[in-house]
């Protein structure tokens, strides 16, 4: 609700002008309400004016369960589009920037081959209260061997309130060592082999909280975690006013999304192709860790 | 599945490789599968090969009802980030790379503030087989409003197979007269109103189909529109394909994402909040294409 809330800023000289176009902008009828909402109603003022609006969104969102001042989500060539893209706009909602930390300066590429700008280079920060690691495809892969970036995260995981990552970002948060003896939902993809790698439990969930680590399942599923985490920390009724702002009434063409809902051919042709990938590029990379020892 | 198709080119060499490792990759047993694909297994080989993959391919997901070569995304400042990123991402899996097309040359920024490099300006483009038309906020009111733009909307919409919008983008196609007696789906937001504002009929459905117009709900919905037009051009194996490299198969964690399902006070507050920057922004538009006449 952040682009809400600096309209709220906006509206403290515009209410007078939709005042005089559109009458008063009243409180529903005590009829029109829930009798919980009825309550609060009670307590409101009869209209939102420029001096009374943050009270109001506070009488009506309540506040959080936590004080979120910084939130980080990982980026690197390969990431998955909307591994990183749901969440930066679900948490672009709490009021908190999101930044988009890099590896290094200059763009970076999604899996699909979208050309971002980010915000900042990993090394430059050293405490965030929300941690988001997306995932990816090959680009995943080789981040899940970057020694130095796994060390930071472990620095910054000493620092967070929530540490979370997307789909395959759970490969990358595995090989961190923090999901060991943790229940962990990842991509559908070689799931139990690469929870078993890392030594997390199945969560077997679209998103699995462990404490404060959240995991989702692939791509999609990032957006669910994310909802999940506002209306864990921020309240239901933020959590509504960000599905409302994202229409997130989900309606699929198609029965699919999971292997199990998935026809065997469609299901063993994208296995085949991502193994086509994934197994000469995990050889190659443990080899050099092995060399490297 | 572009990135799918690329890995199976890949696959040429590196199957022997794997095919060492992990033994051949053999086609399900006729009992794992549906009768359908029973049929059709019957006449594929026994594994994938550099030689017969897009054989394979082609044999499991069938050939598209149009041969799509050209997709173009409009993007500009103040675009909804997943308005976008969403078809990008689906579209992105049909073997033609979308392009982001912008307004003016440079970088653009989302709606939520992540800056993006679009892949080419508007004017250098002439023909598009899908064209898809996102939304946003204040950003698409002034889009809304650009006469050079919706002009080429017009021209383009000439020749695409598909031309679309998502969301608010609605508000865009609108404005150049193309949904005039159709019926459209937009954001929940003053829906009745605006879809009147150009002469839609109301489509009520998350995403709406009048012959080659397809338009959707606010934001989330653009996926859904998307996959659906996978679903209806390039077959339901390869839409399911999509959806499982997604793993669509979402799980809201509380009621909400349409007005009738969210709470009467998040409702007037989220709509209290879009009037104060609307209103205010359409009424100076008005002014000045009043002045300018």
């Amino acid at each position: 609700m952040k682009n809400i809330i600096s309209l709220l800023f906006v509206s403290v000289f515009i209410f007078s002008c939709s005042d005089k176009k559109d009458g008063k902008n009243p409180l529903p009828k005590i009829e029109e309400l829930s009798s919980q909402d009825s309550l609060l109603k009670n307590q409101l003022p009869d209209t939102i004016t420029g001096e009374n609006h943050s009270m109001i969104m506070d009488m009506i969102l309540g506040k959080p369960k936590y004080q979120i001042k910084s939130i980080g989500i990982l980026v690197y060539d390969g990431v998955n589009d909307l591994d990183f893209m749901g969440p930066r706009y679900v948490f672009g909602q709490s009021g908190v920037r999101p930044k988009l930390i890099a590896l290094k300066p200059g763009t970076f590429k999604t899996v699909m081959g979208v050309e971002i700008v980010p915000d900042v280079v990993y090394d430059s920060i050293d405490h965030l209260d929300i941690l988001v690691i997306p995932g990816g495809f090959k680009g995943t892969i080789e981040t899940s061997y970057d020694e130095k970036l796994l060390a930071w995260i472990r620095m910054i995981d000493k620092t967070t309130i929530y540490t979370s990552s997307v789909c395959t970002g759970g490969w990358i948060l595995g090989a961190t060592g923090l999901l060991k003896g943790k229940k962990a939902s990842t991509n559908w993809y070689r799931e139990e082999e690469f929870l078993k790698k890392y030594g997390a439990l199945p969560g077997d969930e679209r998103y699995t909280k462990d404490g404060k680590y959240w995991t989702s399942a692939g791509v999609t599923a990032g957006m669910d975690m994310a909802i999940a985490i506002i209306n864990e920390n921020w309240g239901e009724k933020y959590a509504q006013g960000v599905m409302l702002d994202m229409e997130y009434d989900p309606a699929p063409p198609i029965q699919g999304g999971t292997p199990d809902n998935t026809g065997w051919l469609v299901k063993w042709m994208m296995k085949s192709m991502y193994d086509a990938g994934v197994n000469p590029l995990i050889d190659s990379l443990e080899q050099f860790k092995k060399i490297n020892k």
